[in-house]
């Protein structure tokens, strides 16, 4: 008789951006009359820049051809974007990656879901707190995470790093030594970033007590103020210790086309095994690679025309967030991020539990925010809005805040 | 400190088509002036049809515009495509399969891969030999298989099933008793099918013991016979045992372009817990959809200009398994598949080795196939070749065979 991965049946609840996509559509349906602005779900609104939707056309015609069709990819991915990555996200910053250290994948929220995999069971993970929700979901499917506590809605075997105010949402070494370390910087959900020499000592931490970290950086295009390191590859020491995950949902619009990059070092080993063997056996056996047709808008991004246009697409989002940020400012809230993150966080005003205030704000504003808890339970009391709306859309949505007078 | 999931390092060698798509680089780089034809990995060559192509262009200008830009993809995959499948796969069938049972995702390899993440580490898989190296690959990976004998090259708690010229190719059921059963028919490596009468049995036998089937319906399109099952769910009673796995790469030419979808019926349970539910909660944690541009042209693959299309694209593939299903028939050869599947499995000459098989026609004849022994052990003394090449290139190939008077 089959059985079932009881580890699935351990997770509290539904994945968060569900419940939040569930109760918005609700609302909606019983309110037909009333425009909800969504803030809440970190997805684009802008088109594709013009740059990808011409590589795009091309590929598509590439594909109708006998000559210059294209069937399986390689496993890690095209060369030519691969080396596209290799240039101009790490060669023109100084950092030495080879194109055959990133792996092409159909985006970071799969591969920072599936790198878990290749390490032991009984590997300890330390998490921001609040966090992006997959980095636990994914370690609680694999068992890595001991039991769950709904009142303190932690799991046993997790380590939490608090991220609040009191530390301006930036970590702290923790003072259990975990296995796997999970950094996202630009953060989401808070939009808090850390500088180079803040960065360096996590590296130099890693080091010391033999720990990886797993290095997010799906909103390095969002950086605006020097001394934020755009690549964990900048700090010393980082290729015996760190994976990076990338993406091209948030800088070229891609939610809905799917690319993403995995770097993993070749000195990343564990005794005399590489990591990079390991995840190069995973995504030979259960992965086939990304369109064909998406390897080439990806590398239009990093053409002339598409930097410069997607800079602008970068500048019209960061609009938004200063136009949050400083809305909610002036309305006195407490907010953070923004500046070099498309993310604003905000502790919701008196002291209302986050979902408390995603439903007022559902109901009284009509707009759809993301409550902090749902990150972690260190992000209770907070609320996360995103600049991803379009420019009236996040106008109208901050001028409705402020009406509620709270 | 970290440590690796020791699980992988287990794996022997690397991922066959890894291997022979190496050894094929080697002999051409070793041998430019000879013109290597591949009927190894069964990848298509022909181009997309027109009206995948014409809808891959207009979703393009889609995602162009604001008003029509799509960002994340609903969790299971665009309405428009589920009802597709629901309306053409199944009702045309007469087989009850809900939109809401269908998951959209980037390929079959990856959903063969995955979804024995949903049971728990205690099962006990049955696979055909040969066998489409994946199923137990991810099962090695994920600790599921015991120990791995060099000799025998087999997993001690694997229940092999094999396939060979004295059943046709078809297995027996397994006399230790599995909780989950992977079948692949049309049959990849052998290209053998069981007609409906014979997968009757493996539902029932199924839903006895409690096990599950996963059934991998890849190569559904190239079915040319009567009573030859297209979906498990013309069985009765498959709705509580059964998940099928579907592609679009060999139907429709997407092996670079990425599409396939898992059924998963609301009937299968464990206890009071849907498998659907849990897929459900994967799907949302660990992927985020296939392309929006890439489901629209699933979609065109069931409008009438696709399906007439792409009927025509698999009869060129069959005329191609026909010629060296024929060929290597006059030649003397004992030969197998070719008439529902895109595969032919012939016996190696003069009791070869597959991998001398191999090494012989990459060397003496220039043509690339696959080892039968890369497929399990009793693929030992079989070679896989595939249809999908060029139909001058088969001819090719097989007058090369042919000559070589083995």
């Amino acid at each position: 008789m089959f059985t079932l991965n009881e580890n699935y049946l351990k997770l509290p609840g539904s994945y968060l951006f569900s419940t939040v996509g569930r109760k918005a559509r609700e609302f909606s349906a019983e309110n037909p009359d009333k425009k909800v602005i969504s803030l809440g779900i970190g997805d684009v609104t802008q088109p594709l820049a013009p740059a990808i939707i011409e590589a795009l056309h091309s590929a598509v015609d590439e594909m109708a051809c006998k000559e210059t069709f294209h069937g399986y990819a390689p496993d890690l991915g095209y060369e030519f974007l691969r080396n596209a990555i290799a240039e101009h996200d790490y060669k023109a910053r100084g950092c030495q990656i080879a194109a055959d250290e990133i792996f092409i994948s159909d985006g970071a929220k799969c591969d920072s879901g599936n790198i878990q995999e290749i390490f032991g069971a009984d590997n300890k993970i330390a998490v921001c707190d609040p966090v992006y929700p997959v980095y636990v979901d994914t370690n609680v499917m694999a068992g890595r995470t001991g039991t769950y506590d709904p009142k303190s809605e932690t799991w046993s075997d997790v380590i939490y790093m608090p991220c609040t105010k009191e530390n301006q949402f930036a970590p702290e070494l923790p003072k259990k030594t975990p296995d796997i370390i999970y950094l996202c910087f630009p953060n989401n959900p808070t939009g808090a970033t850390i500088n180079k020499e803040q960065l360096q000592k996590w590296v130099d931490y890693a080091n010391k007590v033999g720990a990886v970290i797993i290095y997010d950086a799906a909103y390095e295009a969002y950086i605006s103020e020097q001394d934020v390191p755009h690549t964990i590859f900048e700090c010393e020491g980082a290729r015996t210790c760190a994976i990076e995950l990338k993406s091209f949902s948030k800088n070229a619009g891609f939610t809905g086309t799917r690319l993403g990059y995995t770097v993993i070092p070749k000195e990343l080993k564990s005794g005399d095994v590489m990591l990079h063997s390991l995840w190069a056996r995973r995504h030979g056996t259960k992965y086939n690679g990304a369109p064909y047709i998406v390897q080439k808008a990806g590398e239009a991004v990093y053409s002339d025309a598409g930097k410069a246009q997607l800079k602008e697409q970068v500048a019209y989002y960061m609009k938004n967030a200063s136009y949050i940020l400083n809305g909610l400012k002036e309305a006195g809230y407490s907010v953070s991020g923004g500046v070099n993150a498309p993310y604003i966080w905000l502790e919701t005003p008196n002291k209302m539990t986050s979902w408390e205030f995603f439903d007022l704000l559902l109901e009284q504003a009509n707009v759809v925010g993301t409550p902090g808890s749902g990150f972690g339970p260190s992000g209770e009391g907070y609320f996360r809005l995103t600049a991803f709306g379009s420019y009236e859309n996040t106008i109208a949505a901050v001028d409705r805040i402020k009406k509620l007078g709270l």
